[in-house]
């Protein structure tokens, strides 16, 4: 899903790619996690999440069990950003993922959200996913789509008025896709 | 979803509509859906369900809280259908609902879940959804995507090899959509 991206390049330019460090989170990491959510949830134009959703409920909706995995981007000790990845489906579906990734805009113009986002693509193809599927990227974030598109994603479809964006009105909510067979991660 | 439809037309045709009664679910019906669900989740041919889902994780996956509604097809009082009405997605994406129908296959030709399927449309627009998405319809299931576009939904995308199919292997999977607001139900 859609990533609250950085609204404007660093303005000194981006540090070195090493001070970013992405890895499994662990249960400690919520009430940092949790912190760089909550802006994005209170916000609701870019996850299909209540916007009351509560600390309970949005660790419930992101630390889910496995296979679920979430991960953190890590700068200066920070959390900066994380993912949830999982199936997308069950069953005769479960060989497509999704992932759902949330960067702070506190520390824009980093490439966070790319390296956090090139850094899930590759754990899906290892943990053996053939596609990575995106159910609902918000049309009016084109910032996301343009990142998701760079990375090789393309947009299957867009559901028409399927988001009521809270100052755009009803806006389309796009299916992305990517076949990590093909394109590698 | 994709239902499960009868496979052949009744041979001496179809009965009276009116021996068809479509109403809502109560707790007591359980036992009734799950005899009609279980060979259907079996199969895995046309969910994206574990086929060893058991008769609690089905229940918990169908009897979901409100705002879900799960209705049932009942003709000479058995029941042959059930559908569950639900929103497709939360917050800012509530207003479009999506819908899983399942009919018994021994009750073939009948029409129960064209009947199922229009009455569902109906409350689904009477409940103030503004459309129905249905995310998996499996590739091969062809009578139910023929269903479908009898009733008004068209095929947004298809997601391809997105479903392991028991017999046909990787199949794709069609994102169907139907505006209620234009289409009335």
């Amino acid at each position: 899903m859609a990533p609250a991206l950085p609204a404007e390049p660093h303005p000194t330019g981006p540090p070195a790619e090493g001070t970013i460090r992405i890895r499994r989170a662990a249960a400690s990491d919520w009430a940092q996690i949790w912190r760089l959510m909550e802006p994005i949830v209170r916000a609701g134009d870019t996850y299909c999440w209540d916007q009351d959703l509560d600390d309970d409920g949005a660790r419930r909706l992101w630390f889910e069990p496995p296979p679920a995995r979430v991960y953190v981007a890590e700068a200066e000790g920070r959390i900066r950003g994380t993912a949830l990845l999982h199936p997308n489906r069950g069953g005769g579906g479960s060989h497509v993922a999704t992932a759902s990734f949330m960067t702070d805009p506190a520390a824009s113009g980093r490439g966070i959200a790319r390296k956090l986002a090139q850094h899930v693509l590759a754990e899906a193809a290892a943990q053996g996913y053939l596609a990575m599927q995106f159910n609902a990227v918000v049309e009016t974030n084109v910032r996301a789509v343009a990142l998701w598109q760079s990375l090789g994603f393309r947009i299957l479809a867009t559901v028409p008025r399927a988001f009521r964006h809270p100052s755009a009105g009803l806006t389309g909510l796009h299916i992305m896709h990517m076949d990590l067979t093909e394109h590698g991660a």
